[in-house]
């Protein structure tokens, strides 16, 4: 069943992953006999007959008998069939007059809680067709995630946000099969990667225990649903796959970075962070799997320094201080004036500011300054001073802390050390943005050699494509939600004494970051 | 996965049938372990995961996973379960709280042109608990099946007929279900024994190259679909299974028939014969079957005779003629004073006018006349004579005629005689209430030993049920499906030289009605 061609993920000239395509569905071109009165065999019957083959236990929804009939007339037995996979089986989900097997659509998204990003896949080649991306529409209900859960915690509420969500991806539906010339229903499969109460919200679900004790969702492995079970604009048949989630804080769109990545698979220990809205970690190799997760994303993401803002246009998103001038340059998203600073440029600040010897390991300004300027009220777009402040340092340091103590957590529980791993993976849009030096040298990522840390990008999304693509994949992507084991860090004593001990940059112990101390050295910056 | 139970069917004191009972829906209690931190699986997953082990695959629709998440709270973990087959795997259908075993209930249809029987099942024993009758609702669109394949031609015709059966359908749910105390809901499986055109109807399919060479339906096996996509008040997600066609003209019916019979599992030549609104024959054993039909049933059913009617209250259904004085005794349907003549008293007038020396064996009246009155205007709720035409003769006749063709050609096309048939199956309400020795005195019925000659009732609804209990006769009626050898009579030359010859009571050749040559023979009505 496989197409015999081969789709790999290759970054920084690694090979990822590599899959043989045997997507989630398939067209199939048939020529059948005409039928006679020797041969008089009903339509749907003569149909499947032929395609077991290929597709054993291959059914055919009612909807799609009649249509099968009329095809089958008008195109002289010659039709194109789309089949797709329904746990184990097959469903026959189209039906098309003559040959067009040439053209065959999947869609991918990654369902973020402030973004959503569809990749409309050629499900023959495994490439890319063409991308669009939105904001999730649920965002009117509630920048926040928990503001969302509480909404959703009556049917109405329930509805809106899942009305919300699928309108956001019909419009992505619409803009990537209109600029190809088609209709969505051209679309035969549609994969999602997304944290737990994004599935939640989009399959209608109620997520109202995932934030309560003991965190139970309703469902982690939702398995195969028609896209018209909640009214995607695609073909009703189609099946809707949304990658399995470990559990409340551990979603599918770590699961599929995981699946992306392939530490999966490599027995040397890895260590794959996402810090976006919520920071999760996944630290294992091709035996095990260990995870934690906590909401340390605001700080990063801008959210709550004073200062701060989305990655938009305007956004400060990288910062350089001349080490003997404490001469600043900056660069901001699209060019314009300064309007705030965005995540990677907070992480720029704190980095620059230790470098530059502005502010000590523990994140306290030398000079007892309350705060540093970046963007003069002269230079920037809002005509006040653009700063990073004192308290947004301590945000950004909790929010590392916290990073370093959970890392700690996951090394401890499988008696490893820092040096022990191999390669880290960095996921998600912060982590594609964010300098990597400054990430190490504020101690948020660790000190590796840097061939050794991969940049995956939109890893979710990404996962959602090889499950499209791959049924070997998918049940990977299974596994890996059955293996991850999940430590749930809030109730977790040993994470709250590293945590109390990780107010130090990089790190309380700097021997865990070496390159950073060289460089700190270098500048006379550890006489103190 | 089976109850340990037998089911068997006993007719005439042979078991005809004996099967385990494994049916299409099943019950289950269980008791879950409470999630706490260390237990934290979510909750589809939780009961997908003990479930696993008897119904691997079980697949969970979106529509019930909030539904589980409030049962297992609200019934402290302890619940019953409902799954249903769907193809190879399995389907969670319900989820009830505590402990609700012992209730368990399917229905099975007999959908036939004219009348519809449902049978309410107790899916534990096997044992049908009520059962409700009612004409088929798509009468008024036409008593005839052609009629209605004509008005389903359009779009809305077909709805007209697909809502008029369906109707049918639900009314004998509310009337079984209300009768039980439950509600329709609580029915989780049904199942179909109809022929092709009734299942496309049924399914709101095109069955309009039925009756057009090569007579093509659009499916004769449509496999599992949801009660909800015809909009059956049962379960919604219970599976609806019709029994699968052989062709245009061996419908479900007639398969429910045989595996109901079950004369494809014995290795004698057995001959099944359903003489309703249609005329079909099996003939076969447990190595191969042989079908055909023919629109035979019309002038048997008193369609076509002169004073003719359906089997309704008035109906002459039994006639006498005393041999020596022609007397003449009937008995009426509800012993009211008589309307005219059902099918079996037609079938009666027939047989006792020959034996009594009235008519010849061709058929014609000896002295002359035109008609035989069976009930005189002064005993007659019409005031008119109702009485026995030579026309109805005449018709009645051909009807058999093309009946003995029919055999014959099958019998010739697989090299048996007559009297290699060793058990006969009289299936279906005319069979039921068929006088036998009529039937074969007037060459309808093979003159065989009468305790190998067995009435299987309603075999259409019997199978039906059979499907419903047990996973071994699905799979077998799909085989029965498969194995039949459909002759196609209309084309046959064979056939129309058979037919032509057959014009003798009961049959061209004496000997092969011993038991009716010897009673003629003692009467004195050979000697011409």
């Amino acid at each position: 069943m496989s197409n015999a061609n081969d789709y790999s993920i290759i970054l920084q000239n690694r090979v990822l992953v590599d899959v043989n395509i045997n997507p989630m569905s398939q067209k199939r071109y048939i020529e059948l006999e005409q039928p006679s009165l020797q041969n008089n065999q009903a339509d749907v019957d003569r149909l499947v007959d032929v395609l077991q083959k290929w597709y054993p236990d291959l059914s055919v929804p009612l909807p799609l008998m009649n249509k099968i009939s009329d095809i089958l007339r008008k195109s002289d037995w010659r039709v194109t069939v789309t089949v797709a996979r329904l746990g184990l089986t097959w469903q026959l989900i189209d039906i098309e007059p003559g040959n067009v097997v040439s053209r065959q659509l999947g869609l991918a998204f990654d369902i973020g809680t402030t973004t959503v990003v569809g990749y409309l896949v050629d499900l023959l080649t495994g490439q890319v067709i063409d991308m669009a991306a939105d904001f999730n529409g649920q965002v009117i209900y509630g920048a926040d995630i928990l503001t969302r859960i509480y909404l959703a915690g009556t049917v109405e509420g329930r509805l809106q946000l899942q009305q919300a969500v699928v309108g956001t991806l019909n419009n992505i539906v619409e803009r990537l099969a209109s600029k190809q010339g088609v209709e969505g229903s051209a679309i035969s499969a549609v994969t999602v990667g997304a944290n737990s109460t994004m599935v939640h919200l989009l399959l209608g679900l109620d997520p109202s225990r995932i934030c309560m004790a003991p965190y139970i969702p309703v469902v982690n492995l939702p398995g195969y649903i028609s896209a018209s079970a909640i009214e995607l604009a695609v073909n009703p048949l189609a099946p809707l796959y949304c990658l399995p989630s470990v559990g409340s804080y551990v979603g599918g769109d770590i699961v599929a970075g995981i699946l992306a990545g392939g530490l999966h698979k490599k027995p040397d220990l890895a260590l794959f962070v996402d810090i976006g809205t919520n920071g999760e970690m996944v630290l294992g190799n091709n035996e095990w799997l260990v995870a934690c997760s906590g909401a340390a994303g605001p700080a990063l993401e801008g959210g709550v320094a004073r200062d701060g803002m989305r990655a938009e246009p305007g956004a400060v998103f990288q910062v350089k201080i001349d080490p003997e001038t404490w001469d600043t340059s900056y660069k901001t998203i699209g060019g314009q004036k300064a309007l705030g600073i965005c995540g990677s440029g907070l992480v720029d600040c704190l980095a620059e500011l230790l470098l530059a010897g502005i502010i000590d390991r523990a994140g306290k300004f030398r000079d007892g300054k309350k705060e540093f300027v970046v963007v003069p009220a002269a230079a920037s777009a809002t005509k006040k001073d653009i700063a990073f402040t004192q308290i947004d340092i301590n945000n950004i340091m909790r929010t590392k802390g916290a990073v370093n103590a959970a890392l700690e957590v996951l090394l401890e529980s499988v008696g490893c050390q820092m040096a022990d791993i191999s390669t880290f993976y960095a996921a998600g849009a912060f982590g594609q943005y964010l300098d990597l030096e400054s990430a190490i040298t504020i101690g948020l990522y660790p000190d590796l050699p840097r061939e050794r840390m991969i940049r995956l990008g939109n890893s979710s999304g990404e996962g959602a494509r090889l499950v499209l693509l791959s049924e070997e994949s998918r049940l990977e992507a299974e596994q890996i939600a059955r293996n991850i084991t999940y430590f749930e860090l809030n109730a977790n004593e040993v994470f709250m004494n590293k945590f109390v001990g990780s107010k130090f940059l990089p790190h309380t112990n700097l021997d865990y970051y070496p390159t950073v101390k060289e460089k700190m050295s270098q500048r006379g910056l550890l006489r103190d």
